[in-house]
C-alpha cells in the first residue's frame, strides 16, 4: 500500500475491504513520508518493520526482488500522485489497485492506460459504489431489457461536509480536496461527480455524447467547485441530469439515482443500499431486497435483511480483483462477474468527464461534444 | 364555474375545495357546451336548471344582472380558453379563480394582467401546491432567515401517466394537454413544470434571472415535450435545477424539493405533504409535522397525525380568496395569510417561464436572460 | 348536529366530511348548552338562528314536525351522552350518525341496538379509519383469499398527546377523555383501542374469541388507562397483538397494522394512508397506491399521487350513509360498498371489547373468553 | 473454531467479523465431523491441514500444548452442543466466544456460568445486535436520562423464512432450529426472541420481573413455536411487549424497537441500523446518524452516510473481546466500551427467558414471576 497513514479514511477502508474475504494479506507499506506516522501504521497492521517504508520508490525497489513480494499494490494517495505511483508499480511488475479519480490531467490518464497495456499488469480503479449487489442487479436488469429503451438517468450525490470553509479549519482531507494542485481541476466534480457519472455509465452501459455543466463555488475563498449542475445527452436518445454537491446541508453521503426506460424504472439510494425499487409500466413498485436475484446474490455475503454496507461493496472489488489475479496465475479465464471491476478505461472516462465539465462551465455553461472534452 | 363537466378531474377538485370550508355556494355553471353533459353536472350539483348554461357568454350575461349573482367565477377549462373567459368575467364585474397555466401566450398574459388592474376585480390562480401548510411554513422559515443565504433549489416533478401514447388512446385530458393549440407551447413544461417553478418562487421569494432548458418528447408522435431538464441562475447567487417529467414510470405525482442555504436546509415531498424535513448546519435532521409552528397551524384544519391532502391544500386557496373577497366587501384589509394566494402576476411569471424554456431549448439548450424569455 | 361547539375537533371534522361530497346540508344544531358558544357556531355555519338550539331535547321536538326536517342527526358529544341522545333521535324518527365509542355501558349498547331495530331507522358509527380506500382494498383482498388463511394481526395505535397530565392543564378534550364518568371504563382503550380493534375486525372479517389485557396509567393521578397491551385469540387460529398508547412520545396518530396469512401479508400506516404494502409468499413487497384496484378507486376521489387524508375517509362514511338513506327513500337496495359503514352491531362489539379488556386487566391480566367480557 | 463448516451462515459471519479489525487470526478448526467438509473449509481458510480437526475434543487436546496455541475458541455449533463444547474449551484454558442462545437447559446455563468463574477465562456471547453503534448510543442516552423514567419497551423481530415447512424441504438450518433436541425448548423464541429480549435488556439496563407468553406453531407439523406474543412487566414500572415471528411474510430480518420514557423516546430498525430516531417531549423527531455522538462514533469505522451493517456490528463484539483479552495479557483494565460484550450472565438471562416463556405459554398464557421461570 502506498498512502493510507494514520487517520486516513480511505486507507483504512482499503485495508478492511481487502481483509473481508481473506484473499489478501498486507505485507508492506509506504504509508507516509513522516517516519512517526509510517511506523505507527506499521505497528497497527502488524507489519514486519523492515517492510514499512518512508519512500515509495524505495519500497518498489526493495519489494520487487523478494521471493515473497506482493502481487498487487494499492495506491491510496491524493489524486495528483496516482499517475506517477501507479505507473511505477506497473512498470515494476505489480498489479495495481488505484483510488479515484485516476489522474488529474488527460495526458496522465492516457499515459497510464498505455502503461497498463504495455506492462501486461492488471489495474483496478475503486469506484466502489458500482460494486453494491443491488447495483450489479440493476445493471443486469437493464442489460436484459427489463426497462426497455432507456430514456432518463437522474442522478444525484449530495454531501454536506464542505458547507463551510473546512479547508481552512485544519481538515487535512478538505485541504487537498480543494487544492487544484493536488485534487485536479474538479472539486466536488472530481471527488463525487466522477462517482455519480461512473455509476450512470456502469448501470446503463452507455457513455454520454455531450454535456453541459454549471459549476459553482459557494463557500467564499474556495478554489474548486463545491456544487455541480450538469446535463447529459447520449446518442441513444437517453438524457441525464447530475447534481453533485458538497454544500448540501442535511445530506451525509446521498448518492442516488432514478433510471427510466419505456418499460420500467429503477431507483436506488446509497444510504440504503440493500434495496432496489423496480417498477414495471402499469404495475406497482416492488422493493427488491439483496439476494432477490442470482446476480445480486453472487455479490452478497449475507441473506437479505442482514444489512451489508460500504465496506462490503468495497471488499467486492477487492475480491473480484483477487479472482482476476488468481485466474491469471492459474492461466484460466476469470469468472465473468470478476470483470465488473472498474478498469483503467473507466478511469480515463472519469478524467475526460471532469475536464469536459470544467471546460463547459468555464465557457459559461455550454454544450460540449465528447470529442471536445479533453481538448 | 366555466368548464368542469362530468369526468373532469380538476372541476371536481375545485368544487370539493370550495365546499370544504363552507365559504362558497355553487349557483350557476357553464360546465360543457354539450347539453347532456351540462345537464348531468347540473343535476349532480343540485343547481337550479335555469342557471345551467351551455354557453359561457350567455351565463355571464344572464347572471350579471341577477340580485343573487355570484361573487366569483371559477375558470377550469383548457389553457387556451383561460384568457378570453377570465377577461370576460372580470369585465362583467366578477372576481375570478383561474386554473393554471394562466394563458398560452405572453400577449394574453399581459393583457389579462392589465384587465385585472383595470377591472378592479380580484384574481386567483390555483397553484395549489403552494397552499400546503408545510409549504407556507417553509416560506416563513426562509423569510425569517432560518436557512441563511440560499444557495440551491433542487426541484423535481415526476409523473408517469404519459409514458405511452395515451393521447391517441382515448384519454381526453391527454389529448388537449399534448395539443399545442390548446395547451400552449409547453407540454410537461406547462402542465407541471410551471407548478415546480411557482413553488420554487413561492418558497424562496425569488424569481430566476436566467434559465437553460433541454426539452424532450420521448413518446413517438407526441407534439409537446414530455420531459424537462432545466437549470436556473438567480442574481442573488442562488442556483437551481428543475426536472419535470410525465414519462417517469414509478412516480405518480412526485413533486419534491430540497432548499439549501448556508445555515440549513429544507426538504419536502408532495406525496407526503404533512411533513417537512429541516436540518440546521451541524445538527441532526428534524421532522416537522403539520402544526409544528403557528404559520402551518393557521393553514391546517386538523392536528398533526391526521393527514391532510390535496383537496385540503386546494381548499386553502379557496378559503383565503374568500377572505380577500369578504374583506373587500367589509372594506377592511384582508388577513395577511389570505394574500398568499397566487395572483395574476404569478400567472405572468409562469407564462414567461414556459416561453423562456421553450425558446432556450429550441436554440439547442442555451442560457437565456430573463429579458429574452418572452421576446 | 348535537354537540360540536366552537373549538370541537370532531364536530368540525363531521361538518367538513358531510360537505365534501355535497350530499348533506346542515340545517339545525344543538352545538352547546352555552348560549354564546351555540350562537357562535350557528353564525359560523350560516344557520337560521331559529334552528340553533340550546337544548337538544327541544331541538328534536322542534325539528320533528317541520316540513324541511333533517333526515339525519349527527351525535358528536362525549361518550356518556351518546346513548340517551342517539336513542331519542331514533325514536323521533331520525337516522343517526354517532361518534365512537358508542356507549359507556353494555346495557346502553344493547338497548341502543334494540332501539335501532325497533325504530327502523338507519344508524352509522364513525369508525372513520375503516373508510380509507386502502383499508377497503385490504378487506377485499383478504376476502378474496389473497393472504390465504390468516395467522397474525399486529396492530398498534400510538399517540403522544397524553404523555403529561394534560387533563389538569386546561385541555377540555383531555378532561372528559380521562374522566370515567364521561368517557366510560376505558381511557386510551376506549378512545383509540376501539379504533384499532374495529379496524382489525373490519379488515379480517373476524371478531376475537378471547383476550388478555394489561392496562396501565403511567401519568400520576390519571384516572383511566393511558396504555394498552392486549393479546387476542380467534377460533379460526388467528392470533393478534394490540398496542394502544397515549403516552407514546414521538407518535402523533400512529395507527398501523401488519396482517399476515399463509400466502401473503399486508401492512398499512394511517399517517401515510394512500399506500398499502402487499407481499406475496416468495415475491418482493409491492407498494399499492390508491386506485391500484377498483375497490380502492371506488372509495377515492382523486388519482393516485394526489394525497387524500383523514377528512376524505371520514367523508366516505358520510357519503356512503347518504347512499343508504337515499336508497331507502328510493326504495331500492343501496350500493354494496355503502354497506361498509360501521353499524350499531360494530358499536356493540367495541363496547364489549372495552369491558372485556378492563375486566381482564383488573383480574391481573388473564385470558377472558368472549362470553365473559360483558358479565 | 468449532462448527462453521461449508455453507454455514453463522460460521462465515464469525470469520468475517474476526478479520475485519485485524485482531484475530484463524489458526485451527473443527469445522465438521465430515472429513470432506472439514478439509474443504480448511482449504478455504488457508489453514495448516494439521490443524484442521474432525473431532473437537481432539482439537482441544492437540492445540492446548502448542506454543502457538490460540487464545480464544469460537463455538458456532447448534445450541445443544454449546454447553459441552464451551465448557471443555474453558477448562482447557481457552477464552470462548459462543453463539446464542447459550444452552438449551437451565442446568447447563448455570453450570457454564460457574465454569467461567472457576476457569478464570473470558467468555463472550454473540448477541450481535447489541453491538450496532446506534444501539450503544441508545443505551448511553437512556443511562444519561435523556428519556427520563422509562415507561414502555415495544420490540419486535419479524422474519418470513419459516412461513412454510422449510424444515422438511432440505434446509439444514431449519432442520435443527425446529428440532427440540438440538434447538432447545424455544423455536422462534430461542432463535430470535432471545435477541429481542437481550436487546431490550441491553438498552434499558433492566431485566423483566414477570412475563406472559402466547407461543404458536402455525406451520402444520412444526415441533417448536414459530410465533411469539409476549408481555413484560418490570419492577421499575416499565412495561413491554415482544413480538417475534418466523412466519411474518414480508419481513426479512425485521428487528426493531420503540423505547418510551416520560421525557422522550427512541426508535430503531435493524434493517436501517445507521439511524436512530430520537424525540424529546414537545419537540420534533430528530434522525441521529451514526457518529452523531461520541459513543456511537467509538463503535463506528466509517463516517455517517457510509452504511455499516451486520458484519461490522458482529465485528465490534470481536474487536471488543480482543481488547478484553489484550488487557488481560497486558495486566491493565480493558477500555470501558469493551465491557459491553454480552457475558455468560446475559446468556443465563436468555435461557431463563426462554424457559419462562415456554412455561407461561404451556400453562395457557399466564403471568409468571421471574423466580418461577426456570423451576
Amino acid at each position: 500500500m502506498i498512502g493510507g497513514g494514520p487517520g486516513s479514511f480511505i486507507g483504512s477502508v482499503h485495508r478492511m475491504a481487502a481483509r473481508l474475504d481473506d484473499q489478501y494479506e498486507l505485507v508492506c507499506g509506504a504509508f507516509s513520508p513522516d517516519e512517526t506516522r509510517a511506523r505507527e501504521m506499521g505497528r497497527q497492521t502488524f507489519l514486519d518493520p523492515a517492510r514499512v517504508h518512508l519512500d515509495w520508490h524505495e519500497m518498489l525497489r526493495g519489494e520487487a526482488d523478494r521471493g515473497d513480494r506482493p502481487d498487487v499494490i494499492a495506491v491510496v494517495t491524493p489524486n495528483h500522485l496516482h499517475h506517477e505511483q501507479a505507473k511505477a508499480c506497473l512498470e515494476a511488475g505489480f498489479h495495481v489497485i488505484c483510488d479515484k479519480p485516476m489522474t488529474t490531467t488527460w495526458a496522465d490518464a492516457d499515459d497510464l492506460a498505455r502503461t497498463v497495456v504495455r506492462s501486461g499488469r492488471l489495474f483496478a480503479l475503486t469506484h466502489n459504489y458500482s460494486a453494491y449487489p443491488q447495483i450489479r442487479l440493476a445493471r443486469a436488469m437493464i442489460e436484459a431489457g427489463e426497462l426497455g429503451a432507456l430514456r432518463l438517468v437522474e442522478i444525484e450525490y449530495a454531501q454536506e461536509w464542505a458547507a463551510t470553509a473546512v479547508e481552512t479549519a485544519g481538515n487535512r482531507r478538505a485541504e487537498w480536496k480543494t487544492d487544484p494542485a493536488r485534487a485536479g481541476a474538479g472539486g466536488a466534480l472530481g471527488d463525487i461527480g466522477t462517482h455519480a457519472y461512473q455509476l450512470a455509465c456502469f448501470v446503463t452501459g452507455q457513455t454520454a455524447d455531450s454535456l453541459l455543466a454549471d459549476l459553482t463555488s459557494f463557500v467564499p475563498g474556495r478554489r474548486l467547485d463545491d456544487n455541480v449542475h450538469l446535463l447529459l445527452r447520449y446518442d441513444s436518445g437517453l438524457r441525464g441530469m447530475v447534481w453533485a454537491s458538497q454544500v448540501a446541508i442535511g445530506s451525509k453521503n446521498g448518492l442516488r439515482f432514478r433510471l427510466i426506460g419505456n418499460k420500467g424504472s429503477l431507483a436506488w439510494k446509497q444510504e440504503q443500499p440493500n434495496q432496489l425499487s423496480f417498477t414495471k409500466l402499469g404495475e406497482p413498485p416492488r422493493r427488491l431486497e439483496r439476494q432477490a436475484a442470482s446476480i445480486a446474490a453472487a455479490a452478497s455475503r449475507l441473506p437479505a435483511g442482514h444489512p451489508e454496507g460500504f465496506i462490503e461493496a468495497f471488499g467486492r472489488l477487492y475480491a473480484d480483483f483477487a479472482e482476476q489475479i488468481r485466474a491469471r496465475l492459474e492461466q484460466r479465464p476469470a469468472k465473468p462477474e470478476a470483470l465488473l471491476v472498474p478498469t483503467v478505461e473507466d478511469g480515463c472516462e472519469g478524467v475526460r468527464f471532469v475536464l469536459g465539465a470544467v471546460k463547459s462551465s468555464r465557457q459559461g455553461g455550454v454544450w460540449l461534444a465528447r470529442g471536445d472534452w479533453t481538448g
